[in-house]
């Protein structure tokens, strides 16, 4: 077998221990939250109090969007298919794509690399990353909402980030973008959650390669909630009935033939 | 490395050559159909010509059924999402379960075993499956369809089974199972395309647990082509707005002090 | 369009406010941790403070285990073959099976329904419940580990189980079914995580049909860090090597002319 | 609801016709082969006999790797994991990504747009393409492969691509890169199967965007046969023992008070 085929350095597993980032998991279970044991998981270390409170926060902010969400759509779709729970929930998962949650992870690199600019203003660096993306013809990530006006997530992690006291360089950051859309885009976009969180676990030194981390733990409850109410409280076998499915392609012809 | 732990029967890999089932691949290829193919990886021969012949024919049968198919629904949501194309064939997939596509998997259970029954008539085998069925509670699996009166796919398919010589035993089970619906279930329940499949596959000799690969692999190429179409034709983020969603739980109360 | 066709008791989304189960989440947020609020998802209420206590003890401990688990492989697999992070942690989750975390839920349905038997001592409801299951030739869910001989995390939920004061009927069914293997199968079954999880829940007053629920979330984040370490740190396209593969099918043969 | 919510222009089901591009598919099952109707629904039109008989080479080249292959070691494992059969080939799907079957995306994008270069010889846009990919450190889409030295599938299916006259500009540029490599890679790079057949959709005429759909329809019929395998006639539980996993993390060390 190829040397090293498997191995990790996050948990070692022997008979009757199990050791997470070299703490014995029995030991943590019943004094650490599953926020903080999140955190030990991603970082290697626990966190402080002040990151251990806004992991709590950063967790629930997404918990739930109705069915105004294709991973939730997804979810009751198949959860409707005559299947186990966990079939479902992973095609919640896999709809976590770059419009769905995924913008925190480019966001997060918009701003930690914004952030690492030294020798300009927050001003200056914002301007720079707006007209980018803005020639770019991409959307801009983690900013403005198809239903929010003004995302009510946001204003509250905002808040625990400043008790917290973790708000700092990177939020500011993500700040001054959106106060310069109207000026750049012509239209006011707003912070969104996911800019938000962006934002938040940059300050908290996180690798913006894990922020979809957070929209999968966090979305994660809310897809089995909804997967459970599907399978036992709805009809089997959910789809649009044949007279409510507009037909766009051709019409009937008649088959060559082979 | 435990012993045996990466082992198979179904291929052999070497540099620059690939065994399938003992045969080499590059002779296969360009002389072999797909639906050949994939009957010599799970049976572990190449077909006859008539199974060829009924082989295609099984696998085009369930290729497309519009949006009115749950795992067509969850694929367009995923791949709304902006995620590659697999990942939302993948979500597809995944929804293939009991009630969409898994009635092969269990029709052809019932019908295999209702047809090894050596000292009754095909008469009386029926009316067994049908009244423990019943009793059952449960859902004659391959029988009856929310959209179809009369599967148009069963009448061809068995048009192509009488050509090709292939139906049977479990054939003629499959029609009087569905004769005498009217007399036990007090209505009249169509053999759908899922125990069609079943009741030939098991004629060709088909392990009843493989029967849901039929549906799967049919359904494959439409799943791309849905998942193609909303990608690049359709706008992202599908979900339903939030004002079209109905809302049936707690009206909003206050958050008690922690 | 059906009536009714998008329709969810959990959550309700307007423009700038969402509210779950009734409750304001930007209300909730940075004052109800993660397992509060997965518990008021999935039951519609918040936990009492002995619930909470136990609910993050509960999704603490199935974190992680290494590679020696189905899920973490699977994930690490698809992490290395280009993928974004949700496709390979969706993956994992789809793993999660009957053998994998799914012990809970049978487990759970298994003491509820033994728990439920009025007019019997524990005792003979336990000796029913083994018996019963070793006439199936199931294996019996929630008992037994391949690895631990006396698994360390049912002894550690079970402390936090005592401290917080949810231990009740269904834990001490399920300690009298251990206690019974030695006589019944002629050798000790432990109760494993998965059965103390099981008996925890019951307790606590979920719906078994939940039970999955608790693996999947507890192990998430642990199938993000291996997912994130498979990508960043590890080579891609992780496999076997063509000579690591024991191949154990037919020899070559000639491939006949079609 | 938002109009023209359920839309598509691939199929459309009445009750008891299903109409695919404009086709009755109860005549064209029996009578054209899967291949021709994969073509079928993902150009709008049947192929050509040339275009059909390219089509089924195409979708069998890819047709089975062992287990020298990430997407089917994520089925096995998911398989080993008590689900049913669509759950662990829907887990090998999500495995198809940019380093498994991807590159047919990439390379016949790169192809598609060397090829539409009008002013330069065949010579001077491979130069330019392989230079490019060369600067950018990527690793060129389509070229090398880790066990072949000389990919036996690429061999037939430019056999095959010369039988059925569909070779063209694209294939001959995609040898041309490979001649090419020696002198600019100071390696020789051989065309393996992702590239042949990006070249040769390519000469087909099929977007590029569609390359993934010939990985994912070629191996899901082996992926379904290996999930069966494990499924019915391995162990359960698939994953190496604790003291096979190489632990390179932290050493025990004391849990901190919270």
């Amino acid at each position: 077998m190829t040397k090293h085929f498997w191995k990790t350095s996050i948990s070692k597993v022997e008979p009757n221990k199990i050791l997470v980032r070299g703490y014995d998991l029995t030991q943590l279970v019943g004094r650490y939250s599953y926020a903080d044991l999140t955190y030990l998981l991603w970082r290697g270390e626990l966190p402080s109090q002040s990151h251990s409170q806004m992991m709590d926060a950063l967790l629930t902010s997404c918990l739930e969007h109705s069915l105004n969400s294709p991973s939730v759509d997804a979810t009751i779709f198949v959860a409707s298919s005559g299947v186990p729970l966990q079939s479902s929930v992973s095609a919640g998962v896999a709809a976590m794509g770059e419009w769905h949650g995924g913008a925190i992870e480019e966001a997060a690199k918009v701003l930690q690399e914004g952030a690492a600019v030294k020798d300009k203003s927050l001003q200056e660096i914002a301007n720079g990353i707006l007209t980018t993306w803005k020639d770019s013809g991409k959307r801009l990530p983690g900013y403005g909402h198809p239903t929010h006006t003004d995302d009510p997530r946001t204003k509250r992690l905002l808040e625990v980030a400043d008790e917290a006291k973790v708000a700092g360089r990177h939020v500011n950051l993500a700040l001054e973008i959106s106060a310069l859309t109207d000026e750049l885009y012509g239209k006011h976009l707003i912070l969104n959650v996911d800019g938000c969180i962006a934002a938040i676990i940059s300050d908290m030194g996180f690798d913006w390669r894990l922020g979809k981390g957070f929209f999968i733990v966090s979305r994660t409850p809310g897809l089995i909630a909804h997967a459970y109410e599907q399978m036992y409280f709805e009809k089997p076998y959910k789809s649009p009935r044949w007279s409510e499915i507009e037909y766009t392609g051709r019409t009937e012809r008649k088959v060559p033939e082979p």
